[in-house]
């Protein structure tokens, strides 16, 4: 592989990945990764433009904001972009009417949408919202439509937590999709409408700027497909077999975000 | 199409499926289909030899037979080819101990079966126990064995209840199946070793069978891939765009099981 100065030449942004690069998330709002608090500080003191890119669907931004910075990360609503309110814009814009299968915490973020007599569905990583009775209402909502729309915030297969690997929403959009023969629309990673719009928000060009992320396909193929390089932390859900990944490769494989920023501010602002 | 005469000569053995056919489930024991109580009775005083293919895994089978007999219905569980004790079967010799997503219903299928220290998933229609606590489980269950095996009791989408449809067993087969990055080995119909069970029990060779059933991909598409012949009844979960699906074409489209029963009666023993 190439050195480092290469690979990170030119790199003027960059992207973080929220859980499993900052955090596990868990019953007790989980925990900080280690060395990933300053990680986040010093990447914020250099001259290297940041932005938060996350797929959580649990939360909303103002959740995840407060249990982070409780956590002690310099973070702000601002600065993350997130697959709810990203969808709340793409609803208003098509005038859909989504029938919710969304935890109680992001909920807030389609305040300002209409759910009455739903011509879609919108799901989310809904935890133990995901029951039988709540998937197949969602289910029997798409039957009824003469061209069902689903809309799923991400298509994670699993992620971490400080208890264990978790099923993710994509699991259940999938699950939809075979039940209803369609294919889901996806607002969130490994989506380029979404990677693109967390570029527009930094202000940088895509290759300009480097996803991290635990996630190989999510987070690191997503972002190489856009344009994009990126690095994979050897945190969260990361399994040794990620490197030897058949399809997917990232532009280097770093211990944790400490290691990550360690070289981007070494090697990437030069 | 031919005539009723080409299309059933030769014509010795039925196949029927249950849920859909002979009756359409329900919270209250669901109802039986109008006219099949009789067709069943008149097919079994004929001299073509009858047997129940079935895909359901939320029930035992004495809990079926017993729950159709007080519909009516001339059935025992002799006759009835179902997917949990197949898979019981399957279990048993390959030295399998699974960790088991069932309903209780069908639990006691299981009752001669090894579950310590599980060495492979198998999943059912489960119901309201596909809670997000126990797919997690089972998901949990296939990522800690180095080669992960899944058996899935069925594969459909959705089944018909006097409520409307309901998600079936296939969707959420899929979700682990997508979570895990593996592929289920499917115990019932459409699966090709299924059919053959049904057709040994019953004593008839393929070219000499035709199944009666609801779904046109997992009655009518399986049997025919095993070179028996098969109806669709527009009953139960039917939709009419059925007769124009793109890979699937019965060999015969009927009302229900009456008109099924009148047509077999009259051309197939000839």
């Amino acid at each position: 592989m190439a050195a480092w100065d290469k690979r990170l030449a030119g790199v003027r942004g960059v992207l973080l990945d929220i859980s499993g690069v900052l955090y596990d998330g868990g019953e007790d709002g989980g925990a900080p990764i280690p060395g990933s608090v300053e990680a986040v500080a010093r990447l914020k003191r250099s001259r290297l433009k940041v932005r938060f890119c996350t797929n959580e669907s649990q939360k909303s931004r103002r959740e995840l904001v407060g249990l982070l910075r409780r956590q002690g990360f310099d973070i702000s609503e601002g600065e993350v972009t997130a697959p709810a309110p990203a969808a709340s814009l793409i609803l208003k814009e098509r005038s859909l009417r989504p029938h919710l299968l969304v935890c109680d915490g992001v909920r807030s973020e389609f305040g300002q949408i209409d759910t009455t007599n739903p011509n879609c569905v919108v799901i989310a990583d809904a935890g133990e919202d995901f029951s039988y009775q709540n998937m197949n209402k969602a289910f029997q909502v798409l039957m009824e439509l003469e061209k069902p729309v689903l809309i799923s915030l991400g298509k994670g297969r699993y992620y971490k937590e400080t208890s264990g690997l978790m099923l993710d929403v994509g699991a259940y959009m999938k699950a939809l999709e075979y039940a209803c023969g369609i294919e889901a629309e996806v607002v969130g990673k490994p989506s380029p409408e979404y990677f693109q719009l967390a570029l527009k928000e930094m202000g940088v060009e895509a290759h300009e700027a480097i996803m991290i992320g635990d996630d190989i396909v999510g987070d690191v193929g997503g972002a190489q497909r856009c344009g994009m390089r990126a690095l994979q932390v050897r945190t969260g859900k990361f399994r040794p077999s990620d490197e030897q990944h058949p399809q997917v490769k990232a532009d280097g494989y770093v211990d944790n975000l400490a290691e990550a920023v360690d070289l981007l501010l070494q090697h990437a602002t030069k």
